[in-house]
């Protein structure tokens, strides 16, 4: 054997302590970093070798490329000048947990692959459950329980395929072209990426319309009326998603209503409130959610809006056998007692892939060293900055707001002069990329009623006021360089 | 706002210090810890709270927890004296990877949300498949490439929605009641829940048997009958799975043979050699995948056997468009200009998420730290390992060795007395459970044409010849204790 030692304690500590400081310098510098990356396309290539070393390089030879190579292409999602898409906040807290599931390395699949794992995991589920006061049906007490999901996209389709398999064990597996699935023209495209892999037919996808009447929230008479339609030319409905804060415009569908329809049709409910979970820990926001308790399931990121690092989806189902019945497997060579025996959750047959890792202790540990109070604040924080922009964009008359503001998402755009709506979308568009390509601020955009439109959304880690203050200041003056010509 | 500072460099500087000590610590004493966690379902509830804290603790109080409470609930992946499924083994140039990664925190969905992640992607997948010498059909220069994964279940999963959708394209959508699969018996059962997902009749999805005859490898001539068959009774056969060391046993099927097959019948061929593939960097291994050429796709596990930390499996495909149009989505609210001009690659359609982490860090890490040859080197001390333990197994008569060999993997049993059939499966089972209990090793089992069977599987990366050799000792000490009173 050559004199390699992968795993060797002394070489770990040394080499992981420069690591720690290459990253805290990384945080210290950040706001000298282009926001979004400047690079062209295949940048990359021409700066490094064709293949894999032979020998062993240096970690100082690493670090230098790292600084030289990547980090050019790198966006910085965790810069104070990152208003784009939704946040994908980090933490001192949520990255001591990456590092210590990193450092165990276990593979969770199965409870006897590492009980604590498993555990740990519907604990701080239902610690989360009581934070948003879901309904008692979710916690895993009873028939249902929480589960760490990648993303959204894994939460969606693992109950659409929990809710097809539930319809097609009643119907038979030849209803599957019958199955039509429910949500609005706002829902998130992982719905439609969910069908599709599920063999559920494109033409039975209602992706209903809404408009600025409603906020662009799905409106109930327009799910009943398109559900009497599809039964009556025999077709069979089994499935909603509803949103609590859409992906371009945090619309709130409204759950209470859509929750009696879908109860009355027998039709699986599923709530999506990827961002905007995070803001129903504040009593004050909690309404949003109002209704939760007719839904089947329901999802929220910590990866997003809750100082969680990347990835942690967090899925609350009431029937749990609905999930496994679709998704578990058995092979000989995972038995083991515990699971045979039905004492224990085994979160292989909750989900896509077989594998897991330790994730629920990089929320554990966001839980406990911040605290309850201080992440109401951290929200409540991002909501006051979200709102001072938005107090800033109507102050000026060249700009509108293009939907009122719930969370810390504001949704806005340049007027176009002489009221030239032909003009509006390159007009913003170029408002867009100016300010995108000058590196100091990244903000992203959305479409709404034909409209283009830009997003603002607040929720950096190191995001405060002075960084909110500059990014409209910029807005301001490429909007005034924009319209100077004409 | 409160006084939280979530993200402030000094406070990750110190804490993240203090982190690094602890993973290090762990790692100088993992050989203390019972391998396979000792506690008994539930036991975590009662240690913790009923709910999240309403005030931060610290981190001292958290660490103390982890070390009481976490870690008697840990199976120690990492311990030298881990020996059961297969491994998943992590080193210092991977947890420094994964440092980074979570340290960074962007989410690499499309090419622009972060340049680097999508480019070194593509380039150290690059790296990885001339290193196994995949054909050039499976590099990014021409249309295939490589993407990280998951898992070899996700793997797998979006390479048969993408060979469904090909031919539901060709056939229609009709045709999907038709659609059969092929795999031995010894596929991994996440074929079966890819085909569950992906909606392929469970009646059409062939397991072939296999037996000692092949050494549990899929024939050549069973697979012919099969498909003959099914195109007989109007059948549509559509996809392979064919594996170069199977989870029971490490078989390998004979991609050459099998892949001429395939072509002949235009039946999508994928191969998942997602635990030996990592042998096949060597030259003298390199022969198990001979025939690869003839594959669609292609999937090796780097978190199992090469020192990348779990997550991280590799898939390379030769028509990635075949994946983008089974996977892809596009809404507004990610439109940019380089991925509307086609200039890039934008990995979410390639997989099952939509956001996804920076893992190719870590691989590119390893690959540079270690470089190819201690690589290989560390892969044949494993080798070497397993066959020092077959050695010891076969010279002792009371033992046998149930097949032959190829990897890392031996795959044994203890005979039962006066060829008692019907006891060996209890004998094994509780040789397997009287191992376990003391916590001295991991060992896990299978069952190979009935016969209850133990397997030991060399991988961790501490693993060392005396960890073998004592493993060895106990085993045969727990074997003259269950057979002494006979």
């Amino acid at each position: 054997m050559s004199g390699l030692k992968p795993m060797d304690a002394e070489q770990l500590r040394e080499n992981a302590h420069k690591m720690v400081d290459f990253i805290a310098d990384y945080y210290k510098t950040i706001e000298d970093f282009p926001v979004l990356s400047q690079v062209q396309p295949g940048y990359l290539r021409d700066l490094l070798p064709d293949s894999a070393p032979t020998y062993p390089e240096s970690l100082q030879q690493v670090f230098d490329d790292i600084q030289a190579k990547i980090l050019p292409g790198v966006t910085h999602w965790q810069s104070p000048n990152f208003f784009g898409y939704y946040p994908s906040n980090s933490s001192v807290a949520g990255f001591l947990g990456e590092m210590l599931s990193a450092g165990l390395n276990i593979v969770g699949f199965s409870w006897i692959t590492s009980p604590a794992a498993t555990e740990l995991e519907m604990i701080v589920l239902d610690w989360f459950a009581k934070m948003l006061k879901l309904p008692e049906e979710f916690l895993s007490a009873g028939q249902g329980g929480g589960v760490i999901q990648g993303t959204a996209s894994e939460a969606i389709l693992v109950v659409l395929l929990a809710a097809r398999d539930r319809i097609l064990r009643a119907e038979g597996k030849e209803a599957l072209e019958k199955l039509v699935v429910y949500a609005s023209d706002q829902t998130h495209s992982a719905l439609q990426k969910a069908c599709q892999i599920g063999g559920i037919h494109p033409e039975n996808c209602r992706m209903l319309s809404t408009d600025s009447s409603t906020n662009y929230a799905l409106s109930p008479n327009v799910l009943n009326e398109a559900i009497s339609n599809d039964i009556a030319v025999g077709l069979v409905p089994f499935f909603l998603c509803a949103t609590v804060g859409t992906t371009s415009s945090t619309a709130v569908d409204p759950l209470l209503e859509l929750g009696k329809i879908t109860k009355s049709n027998g039709i699986w409910f599923h709530v999506d409130a990827a961002y905007a979970g995070s803001a129903c820990i504040c009593p004050e926001y909690r309404h949003h959610i109002d209704g939760v308790e007719e839904a089947d399931s329901f999802n929220m990121n910590a990866h997003k809006w809750f100082l969680t690092n990347f990835d942690c989806s967090l899925l609350w189902i009431k029937d749990r056998n609905a999930l496994v019945q679709a998704l578990s497997t058995n092979p000989e060579f995972l038995k083991n007692k515990a699971s045979e025996a039905n004492l224990v959750v085994d979160y292989k047959d909750w989900q896509i892939p077989l594998g897991r890792r330790f994730r629920s202790l990089k929320l554990w540990m966001v839980l406990r060293l911040y605290g309850l109070e201080n992440l109401q604040s951290f929200i409540r924080n991002h909501i006051d900055l979200a709102k001072c922009f938005e107090d800033l964009v109507a102050q000026d008359s060249r700009f509108e707001i293009v939907t009122p503001r719930i969370f810390s998402l504001v949704c806005f755009r340049l007027l176009p002069p002489h009221n030239d709506e032909t003009y509006a979308t390159k007009l913003n568009h170029d408002l867009l990329d100016t300010v995108n390509s000058t590196g100091k601020i990244f903000v992203s955009h959305t479409v709404l009623s034909g409209k283009y439109v830009l997003r603002f959304a607040v929720g950096a880690p190191l995001t405060e006021e002075r960084h909110v203050l500059a990014a409209w200041k910029l807005l301001q003056e490429e909007a005034s360089a924009l319209l100077a010509p004409l």
